[in-house]
């Protein structure tokens, strides 16, 4: 299995990427094609002796960087880190991309050298949330497109049904449409239009979800434009950083709390491994393009990078392009089959 | 002072109000007016013969329930307990009027009955969202208007600035306007334009902001589109519950954790303090609509009734109302002010 990592996306770039790089081989022993500037890479691996045949260096003389705008430098960077890496998905030379870097940038980087799968209107980026259950829900799109239209959340259920079927072994899932009430009424326009779509296509559609239906665990899938989604994942992973803290402060008050803590840790341990964790998820894929592009946080440190290559490797063994492309295919109408 | 109690409002009405109604008495001694079915509310007033001259039972015979359309049984329900309490703020029989009922009903009720404050585009609901700093930053719209223009934002932002200005004591409050991302250019087009006309505002507009600025207490007014403050705000009450759940789930495993789960409980009640607890919010205003209309959870207990009825107490104090005229008649274009 052939992974590229762009090591120049984390924040503190390439440590963590070298972590997550020599690690992998470490562990499952397949090759990683590291890229970014061969002066910068080639000294950091001298290192790590055990690995280094196997840890490939592809030369990048540039980088996207966070927060810039793709419009503006996407022609100016050809030879960006993230380019580089996805041309080797388009030529054959990879099976999947993982980066830490900016997601507008992977995003139009992605769809300018990969293009969409056959019929795929836009592409969404997918993240796993927590339940009540212990099991994740998948929540798209959360930031690939900030206006969406009806056809479009119809199939990010299509994409996100195949994702949580074929990697998370969920048997015809159920998808729902986030909304601010249940009833097929509630929502914008948009919300009530992708609800008829929904109803009216093969998915398991379950209706109007509110978030406490997505975090009792009643949906596989929850649908929303990634304006909403953005603003949800953000909401949770920021509210979820305060409580813990608070929790922190808490708990480290006096002695005696501290002592507390000290003999509630199993419990605590237990509250932890129930809370949206990053460094698990490691990184999401961008469901659409035509091929495995993932993305994680440019905070990311070295393990959930190596996160993010578990994830990658994961949707390379069961193929879950070949796998979009089929359900894609098969959802079309001959009208938009021919469009397309 | 004069409040309005609709008693028929909560899930387990009317004994919540009911204690609600006796203990506002009890704390403060100006009476309250119990709005509902006069056979229903009369023999449970029996049992408290200290407060029951100043309970004033307004009879009702029609309830608004939780889920009704408003568009189809407002006028079939003109002696709904909502409706009743809403005329005597029109009539000038009271001060403001308190209810856990039906967010829908309670706002079409006052639309019909009370009009906006002269200038006002759309009425807005407020809500309290907790802050690494322990001071509230307030959220609107979170769930008045599911569709919005840019200009309704701005408004939001003025009457929010108000309330936070008067009732919290903020000097100049920082206004944002939340977003998937902080530069100008980030959102959907009525992010952009509502962007634009903040800017252009007198407020003080701080740009976009995401949810861990909102945490992290960098404003005081987050601005938004009632479907995504709807959204995010049932996020926060989910997830709080999630991991509030999971963590009493833990400290209760074994008799160890339940040991330091009491050491700890200094720390815990004070991390407790710092999270969105609807009990002590209590009940929210309906910004924009003539007169002081207060909602809250159906599913509120008698102290977080209480807690509304504090809240609507303040509002009456600095003449809420009152203060919204005036910013928005001065926030109005010669033009707007004609139109209006």
């Amino acid at each position: 299995m052939r992974i590229v990592l762009d090591a120049m996306g984390t924040d503190h770039h390439p440590a963590p990427e070298i972590y997550a790089a020599v690690e992998a081989v470490r562990r499952w022993g397949d090759p990683i094609y590291l890229v970014g500037p061969r002066d910068v890479l080639e000294p950091r691996l001298e290192a790590y002796p055990d690995v280094r045949d196997r840890i490939h260096i592809v030369h990048a003389s540039q980088v996207f960087r966070h927060g810039e705008k793709p419009g503006q430098v996407l022609r100016q960077k050809p030879d960006a880190s993230i380019a580089v890496g996805i041309r080797m998905l388009k030529e054959g030379e990879a099976d999947a991309f993982v980066t830490m870097g900016d997601t507008g940038g992977a995003l139009a980087y992605a769809l300018l050298i990969l293009g969409r799968i056959r019929g795929v209107r836009r592409p969404a980026l997918i993240a796993p949330v927590p339940t009540r259950t212990g099991k994740y829900c998948a929540i798209l799109d959360v930031g690939a497109n900030a206006e969406c239209k009806p056809e479009y959340l119809l199939q990010f259920g299509i994409m996100a049904a195949v994702y949580v079927e074929h990697l998370w072994g969920r048997e015809n899932p159920r998808v729902g449409l986030l909304a601010n009430g249940e009833e097929p009424t509630k929502g914008t326009p948009l919300v009530q239009e992708a609800h008829r779509l929904m109803a009216a296509s093969s998915l398991h559609f379950v209706g109007n979800v509110e978030p406490k239906e997505v975090f009792a665990g009643e949906v596989d899938v929850a649908v929303t434009d990634g304006f909403t989604g953005n603003v949800v994942l953000k909401t949770m992973e920021a509210l979820t950083k305060l409580i813990t803290d608070a929790l922190k402060e808490g708990l480290t008050l006096s002695w005696q709390t501290k002592l507390g803590a000290l003999l509630a840790r199993p419990g605590l341990r237990r509250m932890k491994s129930r809370l949206l964790d990053p460094v698990e998820i490691g990184a999401v894929p961008l469901l659409g393009v035509n091929g495995l592009v993932f993305i994680g946080h440019g905070r990311f440190q070295g393990p959930a990078v190596l996160s993010g290559i578990a994830r990658a490797r994961e949707a390379v063994a069961m193929d879950l392009v070949g796998k979009l492309r089929d359900r894609i295919a098969a959802s079309l109408t001959p009208q938009e089959d021919a469009a397309s």
